[in-house]
């Protein structure tokens, strides 16, 4: 099979580190063009692939030129947030598949269009969720399609990570964050933990998610953050700014299978970084921050002796006997760079699904679904909390698009 | 100062227990009147007694006997969630202070009678919630107090415990629990953990919750566990009950103050015990399962290197900094059997304050308050999520009760 011909767009920090650890190295890929509306994006974009012996890129300083670009065969969006969608949609109009980095939507039609534009065009388009691919959660799902957990009935996640740093200094001048966090209040950041747990509750294919509601604490911790950088320094003047976003934001969805699943933005606090990630059935328990399985009749200490510390890292056993096939490969192939491996996963799956014409594992009905929390999240915030229908974008199809019926 | 004389009223396995490790070991108590409807356990209440060098308690089958009786200075109400409320009213009717175990109201108005009785009739009623004198719940209250979280954003708990077998197969016949499981659908039990979140964040001192909501997953978890029971085995004839309490409940409240509480009933799945203790703020953050510490600056690895294995336990160091006075004299003195010592200290907390005539720890304000979430869920839920307004029980005077303002 020949390679893949790519276009990317954006090669901002995230864009040109990418680039770097997995899509200048994939050996089924050729970079044909690049596009940033800085020059010298472009040109260190050029060296890294000349590093790995390609030949020079065309280089764009619009998105819209690179898409049109005969010698482009798919495209992929590492772009800001604002973005995503609209150049998603104009490569599917231009009759190329494409890949979107993670983001929320701005708004629900724009989800629809999205789906929309998929459907007429036969083009397919992915979320690059890397999380999906996260060794641990391709553990769930592997013990999930085996039936340990029995009946799958609550899952959580979140997006712990600290970004005080990031979003109040900038990188290279503000970050595009800093107006979100500004100006608005939700769960900006969803796909990360619930792409995989929607892979694993099958949303989509024999689940849905009927409806949602958010709730946010206060905005304090950007302020404080800030009020205590140096005089002077860069950030040290929004110790006044009033911020909107919520520094926790817990976001409830509720499954037409009965599950739950909790999703928590959680960005401008201290803490260490974690995805949450908890898998709740009727026979098994999974949890990321203390890396414990529970089973049903495992071997525990009794109630009154019992202690966490117990089952801390006790997930190792599990690997031994539940790792997927994906990552046993992987792993006895030699792990790639970029977020523990998963970016080459990710990427990967995209290029081969493209090449041998197959379904996309992430599809369009997955990246609006997961898109759509953010604004979703929104709406309920600003009613106080109240939850808000979730809109079904397969139009009915999710029932029958896989043949089992999973909640048995 | 002469010994509180106390009526101890319900002897069942909580209260035989509480008997036994706590009550008459206690050296400022006498136990003078006890009350059951089974004579068998009254006579077992008095052995115990007798153990511990004390004269025999005159033995009531009802209740409201004992709460008349003039030898009794006090009651203390170990029976099942329903007499609760009554039982306290009666008690500060006939004059006497009260306190009662845990548990959640059965409507709003029972809430509202007892916080106008014990107004009316000048007696304290206290909830002897013993989670609020955990070693590490009052480590936190110490860090917060000394202002080591900063600005406090979020908290979260929760009752995590794997309740099937004693929901199912029941203690000397059907448990109490068994009803409430299968015909109601709430947050059955929100004192632990929400009692000392409610003390860390100042409710009804400064704070007061405005709002709360619930969410509920399917319930899966007991009828899977006695489908799997031998047949003919006490919990085997429930499976094919249809319970109405789902297995996860996902409470959120908003305070006035602009924080966030998470709270989970988590009882029908299988996992090991938790409290899911975690606490938010600017400057640090306190997470029970990982027993692990955050504060600003301290030393962490690059994030690239970041693993949660790296602060599990880290909570260690912290207890040398910041352990609770009271924890330190107890672990000095002895800490005494009860849930790992917590029953201990609630109860001498309650027997001294009503000797030396000084406000309750926990009072009929906060009593009232947490048991209404109970009651404040099921109606949330029954209306899809929707959040309900939660009663100010102090009708403003949480506005006052302390001089200094919380939120600076």
């Amino acid at each position: 099979m020949e390679k893949l011909n790519i276009g990317l767009v954006g090669l901002g920090q995230r864009g040109s580190l990418y680039l770097q650890d997995v899509i200048a190295q994939h050996p089924d890929v050729a970079v044909v063009a690049v596009a940033d509306r800085l020059a010298e994006r472009r040109a260190a974009a050029a060296a890294t692939l000349a590093k790995y012996g390609s030949p020079a890129p065309r280089e764009f300083a619009e998105a819209s030129d690179l898409i049109a670009a005969p010698e482009v065969d798919a495209v992929v969006v590492i772009s800001g947030w604002y973005s995503h969608i609209p150049l998603a949609i104009e490569a599917m109009r231009a009759g190329k598949p494409v890949a979107v980095e993670v983001g929320g939507a701005l708004s629900i039609e724009q989800c629809w269009r999205l789906v929309e534009t998929s459907r007429a065009t036969g083009q397919p388009c992915m979320m690059l969720e890397n999380c999906c691919y996260g060794r641990l959660e391709m553990l769930a799902m592997n013990m999930a399609e085996q039936g340990v957990f029995g009946e799958l009935v609550h899952c959580a996640g979140g997006y712990h990570h600290d970004l005080r740093p990031e979003i109040l200094r900038g990188v290279e001048g503000d970050h595009y964050r800093l107006a979100h966090y500004f100006y608005r209040n939700c769960e900006n950041y969803p796909t990360h933990e619930f792409g995989p747990i929607a892979q694993i509750l099958k949303i989509n294919r024999g689940n849905r998610i009927l409806s949602l509601l958010s709730v946010a604490s206060k905005a304090a911790g950007l302020r404080d953050y800030a009020a205590r950088l140096e005089p002077g320094t860069p950030g040290a003047d929004k110790a006044n700014w009033r911020f909107n976003q919520g520094d926790i934001v817990t976001t409830v969805l509720k499954c037409s299978g009965g599950e739950t699943v909790t999703l928590t933005l959680d960005t401008t606090l201290p803490r260490g970084y974690s995805r949450g990630f908890t898998v709740r059935g009727t026979r098994a328990a999974l949890f990321e921050d203390t890396q414990s399985v529970f089973i049903d009749g495992m071997d525990m200490p009794p109630e009154a002796e019992f202690d966490w510390s117990h089952c801390w890292g006790n997930v190792k056993e599990f690997y031994e006997r539940y790792e997927h096939p994906v990552w046993e490969r992987y792993l006895r192939e030699g792990v790639k760079a970029g977020h523990d491996g998963m970016d080459w996963l990710v990427f990967d799956d995209f290029v081969q699904a493209v090449r041998e014409g197959r379904p996309l594992p992430i599809d369009v009905y997955d990246t609006a679904t997961w898109m759509a929390v953010t604004i979703l999240s929104e709406d309920s915030l600003a009613l106080g909390g109240q939850p808000v229908a979730f809109p079904d974008f397969t139009e009915g199809e999710w029932m029958t698009r896989e043949r089992k019926l999973i909640w048995i």
